[in-house]
């Protein structure tokens, strides 16, 4: 059983100010990773370089990272940071963003690696320059993991890299979720609640690492009723403009926002199971949003672990306050709605899943091909 | 809120020999620092050797540390890890010899400090060597914690120094409890127990580090049958030579030495309180074990922070499986059993603890003198 989240995690309101000392102790010139648009108007990217300038650290900003971030993206980033010498990488936003930045870690220090070898296993572990993760969605937890998930067009492939990047200080403020659409913070609320479910639903659960999903996902439970309430509103409100959708409660942000960090330090010792292997095709051929696009395989994966990992399964309803495995998909069907594919996709993707070792071997008893047509059957509407 | 524990925590049956690799890494030359005998009788320091011979790491053996280890012995050591141009510390034992190892570490890179100032506050965070930790009791959790208690005799103090080393690698076996005296076993384990609860009933206590007490609590809730079992078998056994002590079950070994390292990541982020802080005198004055002597404190702490933290004093009854605070106070009664000091000695600790700002004020809510007093009274016999 294993133990390790070297990370210095600080969650507070107006975090990154209170601890600039902390971020400028990091290096001397920085990258800063981000996308388009968001860590502008969240107000994230402005606390920070308002922190280098007072401390007179160097940086510059590269602001290009998509969603699910390319090897192209992420080579583009590090010749950046290499032209400008910096020496430590800030990945500001959701995952995306914090993953890249890994990724130009490894790039920055290893010039003999190119973006495009980034999923070859290394023969022996590479070195990386440091990162500072300031995450503005409650989703991804990458703020405490060693992961990145980064896409390579060029062969279709999305995955984490071989390589493990511990950001070096996550600075965690509920604050930035406040400008956040209604959907984004409900779709990457359902991501962290996944973190969690599969980090249980593991073989790498042990009663050391469970300390972590248990205690979040009582704190999930406490979160749900406010996320549901706000999906309604939001329909309400897409249907009749003159109404506002319900605003979540500001403390409410911060709970979110600890919650999917705690649900990255889970997954930092397990790795993620099958619904998140599930999820990587649907996002690759329609686009789906990372949340959602797990969220829809989460209640008939654990409707096969009931039967391999009972108590397992009772733990979570219970410590999320729900009766049953009914009562979880219909919240689930609240907060993300039905995902419908064609009968051809479905199946290439069925397919492809039953000789995905990396995953299926992570399921607690083991899994069955027939367990695993189950899960596609009953969690995506074929039409 | 912070949330910070960098060491790498590995948990098992066989763990030194199954992570050589994670041990050999760490450096090319150590010093092993530990006690007289425990190490040598419960294998530990076979294991580590071993470990050591068969990958080429050059080694020495300081086994002079006593329980509170001085500076005088954390001095010496030191010198003989200079002479032998040691690059790490690996400390085996109890809180005493990791201590010992951590307070080394530090004066092993910094030739210019001596060991009898190592309790002045440094202008600037030292480095130090990195140090390896193998616990062999179930209380202390050094293995998980930045802290150091060192005593000083010239000045008559028994303090934490200043300086905060996070042991690199932490590698815990239950198997080393196999051998060691049931009362040894419940004295640290009521130790651990006394480390969560101090780190609840804790104003730097918050909802993202209360994570480490809340799990480790329950896990100890569910120790504490045994527990009680084995010391009343043993005092059976005092008085009737015939019959053996009541052995404590293999598994419970573990889950005894993983709460404990769960206790120590506790008060690595919050630190010790009042029973603590009470202990010390104790231990000084009369040598009262580190276990017992704050034990005794332990229920009347408790029973002053239920009028000031209702919620958190009902959550740790209710975690550890307990009615009441009687409960509590009669269960720990069965473990260590009662103190008694003289009435002057009393006086001159209640009077001394009055002053104790670094500990009073971390009571939620504060702690009035009389409040204090009522903890003496309530806790010690005077005859
Ligand atoms: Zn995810
Ligand atoms: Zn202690």
């Amino acid at each position: 059983m294993r133990f390790y989240v070297p990370t210095d995690i600080y969650v507070e309101k107006d975090c990154v100010k209170n601890h600039a000392k902390e971020m400028l102790a990091v290096g001397k010139r920085a990258l800063i990773v981000t996308g388009h648009s968001s860590a502008k108007a969240n107000g994230s990217l402005n606390d920070v370089t308002e922190v280098l300038n007072n401390g007179g650290v160097a940086y510059q900003i590269f602001d290009e990272v998509e969603e699910n971030p390319s090897t192209d993206t992420v080579g583009k980033g590090a010749q950046i940071a290499k032209d400008f010498s910096a020496d430590f990488i800030i990945g500001i936003g959701g995952g995306s963003a914090i993953d890249a930045a890994k990724a130009m870690a490894i790039l920055l220090v290893n010039p003999n690696v190119n973006a495009d070898e980034l999923h070859k296993a290394p023969s022996h572990p590479l070195n990386h320059a440091p990162v500072v993760a300031v995450p503005t969605t409650c989703g991804t937890g990458s703020e405490a993991t060693p992961v990145a998930i980064i896409t390579n067009h060029k062969i279709n492939l999305k995955k984490s890299i071989p390589h493990r990047i511990f950001p070096v200080l996550a600075l965690v403020d509920g604050k930035y979720l406040a400008s956040a659409k209604k959907q984004l913070i409900v779709n990457t609320a359902v991501d962290a609640l996944a973190h969690m479910v599969e980090s249980i639903l593991n073989v790498h659960s042990n009663m050391l690492n469970r300390m972590c999903p248990e205690y979040g996902l009582k704190l999930w439970g406490e979160c749900k009723n406010a996320l549901i309430a706000s999906v309604a509103a939001n329909n309400t409100v897409a249907q009749n403009t003159s109404q506002k959708a319900a605003p979540i409660d500001a403390s409410l942000y911060e709970k979110l926002m600890y919650t999917s960090t705690i649900a990255g330090m889970s997954i930092a010792m397990t790795s993620t199971a099958v619904p998140h292997g599930m999820s990587y095709d649907l996002t690759l051929s329609k686009g789906t949003p990372h949340g959602p696009a797990v969220g829809y395989f989460l209640a008939a994966y654990v409707e096969i672990c009931q039967k391999k990992v009972p108590t397992d399964v009772e733990k979570i309803l219970s410590l999320l306050g729900l009766q049953s495995i009914e009562e979880f998909e219909e919240m689930l069907r609240k907060l993300i709605g039905t995902c419908t594919v064609t009968r051809e996709l479905r199946n290439k993707f069925a397919a492809a899943m039953k000789v995905n070792r990396s995953k299926l071997d992570l399921v607690p008893g083991g899994i069955t091909p027939e367990e695993v047509e189950f899960i596609y059957d009953k969690s995506l509407i074929v039409g």
